[in-house]
């Protein structure tokens, strides 16, 4: 079942607690929501399975999302395990949390796509999971990776994706089109 | 801001209308929400600008979703044209609808991870687009495609990944690990 819905966009998320100690955890359940206002949705399992993260938004309304490049995918993945409350996972399997611009959450410094978000809205689902909603506060991303027309080549940033529980994939640009119109064939267009 | 949440699982979504009439349309925003019970959501954009898939949901209660592959990457791409009302986009971008064990919605037959899904409910987000979750029904995958462990490689299937409005992409087996513990090393897992 967890490899049915397709491959996912994998990321780091990271939170600080009320006391400021940061958090880290692997995410795989991401959902673009729109572009203007710009939102960002991820889905947290039931709090008894996956506690800190949530509880770390609700107190301080701030997270990060950082996405996961091969050479780190190991450690990205040796943050779902089940830490202890109060655990750095940063320091625990050897990842850089650095600060920018003021935010309040840190970043994963190895990682080449990052981002910052405030929460916007929390929404209970019927399996006992979560929609956790944030608006865009701040992008980093390689200025000479963003394209004219705004486009990211995520591929040569090296951004992964995962499927299953424990699966992570590289991919590979295969075509890219014009906008789609009713009267009008498809042009490809270069990446 | 459509690049940044990551590479998205794309898929061709078929529903039918009230007197029957297929439709079929290209999502991205799809999210695996949980395994047991087995529910999936997408994201519908504000009924204005994508009206017609969320509108049969909600009238019949089931639609189906289909992986897409690269030999058909263009025609499902231009499935995301306005097209109007009652338009048949199987027949207008030559993709073949194919009912199986007496599911009322078509599934794509040129696609090879095709899952049947009852409407659970829909969610209205701030930003004006809805979270439709649905309820698995049927899945078909090749049944040599599904590993003992229930995972299926998608790579080996075929099934295309997007990243922004109109770029697809192929994926490659990076690594897979063991279920994480705190005091435990990870282990690599063969694909």
């Amino acid at each position: 079942m967890n490899s049915l819905s397709g491959f996912k966009p994998v990321s780091l998320i990271a939170t600080v607690n009320k006391a400021g100690q940061p958090n880290l955890a692997i995410f795989s359940n991401i959902v673009h929501l729109g572009a203007d206002p710009a939102l960002i949705g991820f889905i947290n399992r039931p709090k008894e399975a996956a506690p800190h993260t949530i509880r770390n938004i609700e107190e301080t309304g701030f997270y990060t999302i950082n996405h996961i490049l091969p050479a780190f995918v190991e450690k990205a993945h040796q943050t779902s395990a089940k830490y202890a409350d109060g655990v750095n996972e940063f320091d625990t399997v050897g990842l850089t949390a650095v600060h920018k611009d003021g935010f309040s959450v840190p970043y994963v410094a190895e990682s080449r796509v990052q981002m910052a978000l405030s929460l916007s809205e929390i929404i209970p689902l019927s399996n006992g999971t979560f929609l956790v909603v944030g608006a865009l506060e701040h992008a980093y991303v390689n200025e000479q990776s963003v394209a004219s027309d705004g486009f990211i080549e995520l591929s040569k940033e090296g951004s992964i994706v995962s499927s299953g529980l424990d699966a992570y994939y590289t991919t590979k640009p295969l075509q890219r089109f014009t906008y789609a119109k009713a009267d009008q064939p498809l042009t490809e267009v270069a990446f």
